[in-house]
């Protein structure tokens, strides 16, 4: 181990964005201590939606309901997605050109889905936010980063807002 | 928030470094990552000794054996920091001459002296493997990357042996 040049990361570095400030924060830092003109990494923005809500298709009525509630909050997924994609367009692009980004957009719970793509794309580094994906749901369920920093396999960034950066 | 450039950090970056692999690969990829000739940051090797052993003065002969354990502890005490530290300029020294190398001991529980160093200098990043300072104790009172994770205020970077680095 000692002594031993480790190569510097030329893969995929995974950013898990969403609607939070911190993580256009942890994006910032990404953007400003890991990548360089001389980088060859891509900068991989994912963004989770939340999983669509479990309705029976037996009851009309209900379906019925459902069914528009379902459109409504697909409607509004795809706002977020591209609200938040629209965010992180604006502070990497500030960063120079010559970066390589490449957008993910997943579904589900965001600390499995956060783990099963950083796995996926043998990502080199994964960075998020400390608090994101719900103030409610942390607390009930604690938090998606500290579920993310135990399982994934790369190492893990976690920036937290109110820093001065 | 967007569109601003961030400062690139040339103030300290504090790697928290223990007798694990993992802590030395943690340190590893700060260098890889953070530091490149251009950096003008400040590299803090932290060490954190365990807390000496309390006993009673007023117990004659367990002073007696107490004094020698604690004599014996500290002297393995002071040959782990120069071994860990020995392990640490190993590595770092072949990532170039140019880096500024601070070296802090510290003494207590890990977690709270790290917390408690990392603020004091007011450090930008902090690195740490994730499962430095005993397997038993963290499986007892849990992580200390995950604790430091949560109360230090600057990015937290958590890096695992294993990992292809």
């Amino acid at each position: 181990m000692e002594g031993v040049n480790m190569k510097k990361s030329e893969g995929k570095i995974v950013v898990a964005v969403d609607e939070s400030e911190e993580s256009m924060y942890a994006l910032s830092w990404c953007l400003t201590n890991l990548f360089s003109q001389r980088s060859n990494s891509t900068l991989v923005l994912l963004y989770v939606k939340p999983p669509p809500p479990v309705y029976s298709p037996f009851d009309a009525a209900g379906y019925m309901f459902t069914n528009d509630a379902v459109k409504t909050m697909e409607k509004y997924g795809s706002e977020m997605v591209n609200s938040v994609m629209q965010r992180a367009e604006a502070v990497y692009s500030n960063f120079g050109s010559s970066i390589n980004v490449q957008r993910v957009v997943g579904c589900g719970e965001a600390k499995d889905v956060i783990c099963g793509i950083v796995d996926k794309l043998r990502a080199d580094t994964l960075i998020m936010g400390s608090h994101g994906y719900g103030f409610i749901k942390r607390a009930l369920l604690g938090s998606v980063s500290d579920y993310c920093a135990k399982h994934v396999k790369c190492p893990v960034v976690i920036v937290k807002h109110g820093e001065e950066i």
